[in-house]
């Protein structure tokens, strides 16, 4: 039988000068804007304290993960998901009040990026995006050929709400991009700066709430009446669920409908619809690993403004950026130090716009928090 | 907490007079050639055998739902799967042979498809695609603004590889997709027929082998050497796991290295990466599944040819496809009569190009197969 029997190894098909030519011919069809790319490449770290990717330091309870197994174990594997996840999209609108044909769901909520900018993003088309931020947003708006219309942040790093109206009135952007908190900057918006960047433009307002459970303003409240509203929110950070890759959009049916269109069907697995329902169904059970993350979040903003040689800004979500501006150690060498002499990851965000010499490290647990802390305060101050 | 209270339930949101200039005020940014898609939508049944979606009809063995179960209970539900779902990979390369920087993953082929023509697809290529087959093909090479070169099946439902080999080479094309076996047709090609069409074009040549394991060539074998061939498989059919949505691809490293910029990062989650590798290291425990598949197609194959008023399709698929030719029973009449008197739910393909009275029905167990056969000689016996 075919699906037995493959394990004869292969010679080596790599680039051999005998079939460079062959290589070539199957490479030309490539588009150039593809090949001109650069693989996105990431160093495997294995460090002892991992606080460089927003992640909760807190796993998903165990009496739900046991829900969980439970409902695994009901459902047939064969069978393919039903065509709409009605049970994840159900526990969502039980969440958030919100009507069912108003939310989509997804692997992650970067498929909904993907898909919100697919159906409206063409030749011609501006999306206004205050940067630095998540770089997906710039990504997905050029592969489908849109111009972005790029807004610094202020100085210290907030929104530029005027910059970001007049951007989008002058261009007639179609789409605005707020990333509230901001990642990799921690920055928010406020309910009103919601509301005008809203009222002032007639842009769709695309609001990435990735880190809303740790501060800043949800916008859920505000999507009734406001078709040109969309929230999206995830699964990886406050609901301890980075591994599942989840995400939902909440926005007006009417295009919600129009988003769905750029969707692949039956795309959510039955272990995602099951887990994602589950959780969002017991979020109580999160409730006190989420205030423990805004705690330590809070003490990492406390502490490190009195440790000398950095500048730290402020942040609503579950991380803090921070600049190194020291004569003597170079953002490179403390982030090496922390590594190598601590065994502590953070996140280099020092290549974006406005961000040289920044670091961004994330709330762990307060054990982790703590030795970050110390750590942090033992080479500045060697190096004051 | 955020998270905790939003139980509120708003007003409905719909189509009140006051807000539909707010509604077209979104909608209007929403890509003309978007909107005027009509949406994908499926009555939902509730069949007592169910035969529409080339599903296996045998669950996953559950010796390996509990080597999955064990694995999860591992791994941290918080973290990120790994930026390559490296497990997964190398599961698929002792499957195959195939060396690890080959092969892509994702969450079904769906997605595989999509990334392909993706990085190969833009205004002014060419795509051949053998019609009628699966529509996702043509639906994404027109997403990617590229032309579709449809070359019919034969009168039999046959590739026609001498109009694919001239359609390739006239237009110059970037991509001849080839789904082999063809769904929904059934229709396969010979190694012969493969190797032609590669050594007489230029072009791409994507092998879509969803359904290999119930017949036709496993092209697995060529691809050392020819870069210009692409594999795509799946573990939705004889794998077990439609409920997964997982696929892979096999290519050239240098190909398979431009077609993974088009995927999104982390887009594997940790249950897939899981699921996938025990199940393909485990596939031994689902060899009996697959031939007793091949069994009751053949079975099908067999009784269906002597049946009055249907003409049958050859198949290497775990399906079959029939047309119905008969002046007292209409294929949507036989659709319906299936459905409501026996409870088995078929699937109608009549609405695809040379497809008109045509449905499909795929492989069982043997009751739901015999079931079927039942049925069907039953109201076709009737209504000769």
């Amino acid at each position: 039988m075919k699906i037995e029997t493959k394990q004869k190894q292969m010679t080596d098909v790599r680039n051999t000068a005998s079939n460079q030519a062959e290589i070539e011919s199957a490479l030309r069809w490539v588009k150039p804007s593809v090949r001109s790319l650069g693989a996105y490449t990431l160093r495997p770290y294995e460090p002892r304290i991992k606080l460089n990717q927003n992640e909760s330091p807190y796993d998903v309870p165990d009496e739900l993960k046991r829900r969980i197994a439970e409902r695994l174990a009901d459902r047939p594997w064969n069978r393919y998901p039903p065509f709409i996840a009605s049970n994840f999209i159900s526990a969502v609108s039980e969440a958030t009040g919100w009507p069912e044909d108003g939310i989509l769901v997804a692997n992650g909520s970067n498929e909904l990026i993907q898909a919100v900018l697919a159906v409206t993003v063409g030749a011609g088309a501006t999306v206004v995006i205050p940067e630095p931020t998540f770089t997906l947003y710039r990504l997905m708006t050029e592969v489908h050929a849109g111009t972005v219309a790029s807004v610094a942040l202020t100085e210290d790093l907030r929104f530029n709400v005027d910059a970001i109206v007049r951007a989008a009135r002058e261009r007639d952007a179609a789409v605005v991009v707020l990333c509230t908190p901001n990642n990799p900057t921690g920055g928010w918006l406020a309910e009103d700066e919601i509301l005008r960047i809203h009222d002032d433009t007639g842009a769709l307002i695309l609001l990435d709430q990735a880190y809303v459970e740790f501060g800043g303003f949800d916008a859920t409240p505000l999507l009734e009446g406001r078709p040109r509203l969309v929230v999206l929110r995830t699964f990886s950070k406050a609901m301890s669920l980075a591994g599942l890759r989840a995400g939902y959009m909440l926005a007006h049916p009417a295009l919600a409908a129009e988003v769905h269109k750029a969707k692949l069907p039956y795309n959510i697995n039955f272990f995602t619809e099951v887990a994602a329902a589950e959780v969002l169904r017991g979020r109580a059970l999160l409730a006190d690993s989420v205030e423990k993350v805004r705690a330590e979040r809070d003490r990492l903003l406390r502490e490190m403004r009195e440790v000398p040689g950095i500048r730290v800004y402020d942040s609503a979500a579950n991380f803090v950026l921070f600049r190194v501006r020291s004569p003597r150690i170079t953002h490179t060498r403390l982030f090496e130090r922390l590594l190598d002499e601590h065994g502590i990851l953070v996140r280099d965000v020092s290549k974006y716009a406005m961000l040289d010499g920044c670091l961004r490290v994330n709330a762990g647990t307060p054990e982790e928090t703590g030795a970050f802390l110390d750590a942090l305060r033992t080479i500045m101050s060697e190096a004051a």
